[in-house]
């Protein structure tokens, strides 16, 4: 046997849901409340959509992908087919605990995105996202995961507050 | 008294009206349907809009124009305020029977929606429309009536259709 000093308590596993439940709700609001980012308007509109996938289900044209760790929630996106379009589906919400940001959470839920939406013969996921100077760290996850600034609309937001418009290519239009 | 002929019966007068019956959304879909342009599920979300109008007022975010001649509508404009900016509408809908496109009926519509949104503190107003070659009519429209093309998404409606955002700035940002 060795007597170096015992390994550290392995962090829990990450795991990845995609049913939703009521408790979800404020799973969801805990975390994007967390996060700093946003308004409560925002984080009202986050729960709705959880609400809405539990009334409707896949109707509700909201689908999820909860990661867990100890069964405590960690982070989750949101994502669906966006009506009057073939194939073009838009990444709503995605959001992980501040805690979590640098344990791959992120693009580990928005591989599992990519997956579902390229199985339901998703051509292209769209996420729309600031381009203020402090969503830097947002562009340099989706321009890592293979994503391409497709718009910019100045000033959507606000008054100095662009829209960012990104997209991933999923599989040719042929 | 004059020997010249009688003038020709003048077409009726047109008259603008943004309340909200319960009437109007049969109205809408015809309209919709006449324009020749829209989809099936397109004019259901149509007559949805409508629907929500009427159970939500004003808490819908959805507001009306409509274009009647002798009581009959002949056009109708759709707007809103996008949810989570400051100062950002988006025309969500415009359609003029096909009898009447010629009558600038819709550049009143227009006309009427883009005073409405900057008397409500409205920055900029946003129409989404497809880039194919056949809504060069479209494209026209807008261009006259001041808006720019803001940003072009490759095949966002489907292979081969892109989406065209266009923006009229109402007022500065300062």
């Amino acid at each position: 046997m060795s007597t170096s000093a015992p390994a550290p308590p392995r962090a829990s596993a990450l795991r990845l849901r995609e049913e939703v439940r009521a408790p979800d709700e404020a799973a969801v609001v805990r975390i994007v409340e967390e996060t700093g980012r946003f308004s409560p308007p925002e984080v009202e509109i986050a729960a709705e959509l959880v609400r809405e996938a539990l009334r409707g289900g896949a109707a509700s044209g909201y689908r999820f992908v909860f990661a867990e760790r100890a069964d405590r929630m960690v982070g989750y996106a949101c994502f669906g087919e966006i009506p009057l379009t073939r194939g073009s589906w838009d990444l709503y919400w995605i959001a992980v605990s501040p805690r979590c940001q640098r344990d791959g959470v992120g693009a580990r839920l928005l591989g599992v995105v990519e997956q579902r939406v390229g199985a339901a013969g998703g051509r292209r996921l769209y996420v729309d996202t600031s381009g203020r100077p402090d969503y830097a760290p947002a562009h340099a996850f989706y321009a890592r995961a293979g994503y391409a600034a497709a718009a910019r609309l100045e000033a959507f937001y606000g008054p100095g507050d662009d829209k960012l418009v990104y997209v991933k290519v999923l599989r040719g239009d042929g």
